[in-house]
């Protein structure tokens, strides 16, 4: 039988993993049937690289350039000219209100067919800026174990991203192995619509309710999955109340806290290194409840399934 | 090999259902890959039954009872003093929105956890007026056969209900097999509250958007499920959409719409004969589309899955 978690140094976080997994699952006073086994996992800075930013909105700021060609409205504010030139913290000093209606316009009208093969294509296209690959390419190899590791033991296993739904629907089987209806994210309002005989599902230019991003998580959970999970993992202050939701409830669970410390071979930033006084509300909430926290630079003998430029 | 479908009796109906599965599956023009393969199934009279009232009303109309001993309010009004007779009819006649909140408050504060609770104490313990059984014995034998016939050609089953995704999940996996991720319905507002240092997900007295009848059906499959559906089945004009949602892909599809004509063994009600001026649109619609219209009376060689007093 080969070695588990084999993109895993032996550690800490490594250990804690594996020893969850062994104590959920064998019989005894921590079992926990198969049908409670639910993991959830983060999207961006989780389960690929979100930095230097997130992928979707590349794929939403390309879309803007085509449409602008035939728009001219869409470069006629700051915020608009900002976006353009991919300067999303530019554009974000206009107002996140500005910002998120030309994002939703990007691709309002469309339906969720052809929105899902804009964004494949997408998906298969774009480079990464820094490491020249498509960004599915940036998936960690460590993540991808873990994820098989509890499909090994009967776990039912939900991506819950901040990001749109259907984006990371376009790439959630290829990437992860994980089926369309088991992504959890950012919805936009959808209307049914009959055009030429045929029922068609169109995106407007507005959210579904709140972002999928801190007590929406939780939310989004229970209003997909039904139950509560016992291991949740993220990276920041938007997966909080998702991890404590994981964290207390009735059954044992395991807490994964991403910390980005790897500069050489991803990005170093906002670690959750707690003895660090700007450090981010999860690293504080990991201490306190002693989540596990994994050291890219430590943790993870490889980043990346295959070799990529640094 | 045991025979398919042995609580069908020969006819179009058995017969459209195993050529759709053969056709769909087998090498050919008109093989569907098994991502694809996802199918749709309404709940209340289409995979057990609704009359004469639905099983979650009568949970709620008992609960209101409960909380009316402490909560005179309740039956303060005429539509609760109907309520608590039972006379859903009469109350409504008194608003939708009076009975929606009086329905809504029923359960309003309780966790997602406590409620679930109350729905499986009540649906192993209430008992059916008529049959004397619990709702669950009153599923539908021939429709369960329908399902794992499904499963067993790999695809993917849904239950999309107008009826509360908490009260339907409650029973999913015991009667149907089908677990609380795979069931779609309306479902309530919740808010995270921290109560004694445990997140939980208490539910408010609102729906969280419309209810899942109607346009919202195909709509809310696509937020779950994230794919169209290849066969789609219902019985009512909530269930319109869904089926024509799957009835217009690119994909061949199977539509079937139950038609409640046995007073002897069921109930014979708002059928979907269309030789009745009065016929719902459902009727109208299966005509039009040429959808496979399943008779109780004459496809069932039985009804439920063990004898019940008729």
């Amino acid at each position: 039988m080969p070695t588990a978690l084999p993109s895993w140094r032996e550690g800490a976080a490594r250990s804690a993993i594996l020893e969850f997994v062994d104590r959920v699952t064998r019989r005894g006073p921590d079992h926990v049937l198969p049908t409670a086994r639910v993991a959830v996992f983060d999207n961006d800075g989780t389960l690929w690289c979100e930095r230097p930013a997130y992928a979707q909105a590349l794929f939403i700021i390309d879309r803007l350039r085509e449409l602008s060609r035939e728009r001219p409205d869409i470069a006629s504010g700051p915020a608009g000219r900002a976006l353009l030139e991919g300067d999303l913290e530019r554009a974000l000093r206009h107002g996140l209100d500005v910002v998120s209606t030309l994002l939703l316009e990007a691709h309002a009208g469309l339906t969720v067919d052809a929105f899902a093969a804009h964004a494949e294509r997408w998906l298969e296209t774009a480079v990464h800026p820094r490491f020249g690959v498509p960004f599915p390419r940036l998936v960690y190899a460590p993540m991808l174990e873990v994820i098989d590791l509890l499909r090994a033991h009967d776990f039912r296993v939900f991506v819950v991203t901040g990001g749109g739904v259907e984006f990371v629907r376009a790439t959630s089987e290829a990437t992860y192995g994980i089926p369309p209806d088991d992504v959890v994210g950012t919805a936009v309002r959808l209307e049914l619509e009959r055009r030429a005989g045929k029922v068609e599902l169109v995106r407007q230019a507005a959210f579904l309710g709140s972002p999928n991003e801190g007590a929406p998580k939780p939310i989004n959970i229970q209003g997909h999955v039904g139950r509560r999970p016992i291991l949740a993992a993220g990276n920041s202050a938007g997966d909080l109340e998702m991890l404590e939701y994981a964290h207390t409830g009735a059954l044992p669970a395991l807490c994964l806290v991403i910390d980005h410390d790897d500069a050489e071979r991803e990005y170093a930033y906002q670690g959750v290194s707690v003895t660090d006084p700007s450090a981010p509300p999860i690293a504080a909430a990991a201490l306190e409840h002693g989540w596990t926290v994994v050291s890219m630079r430590r943790d993870w003998e490889r980043v990346f399934p295959d070799p990529v430029e640094a």
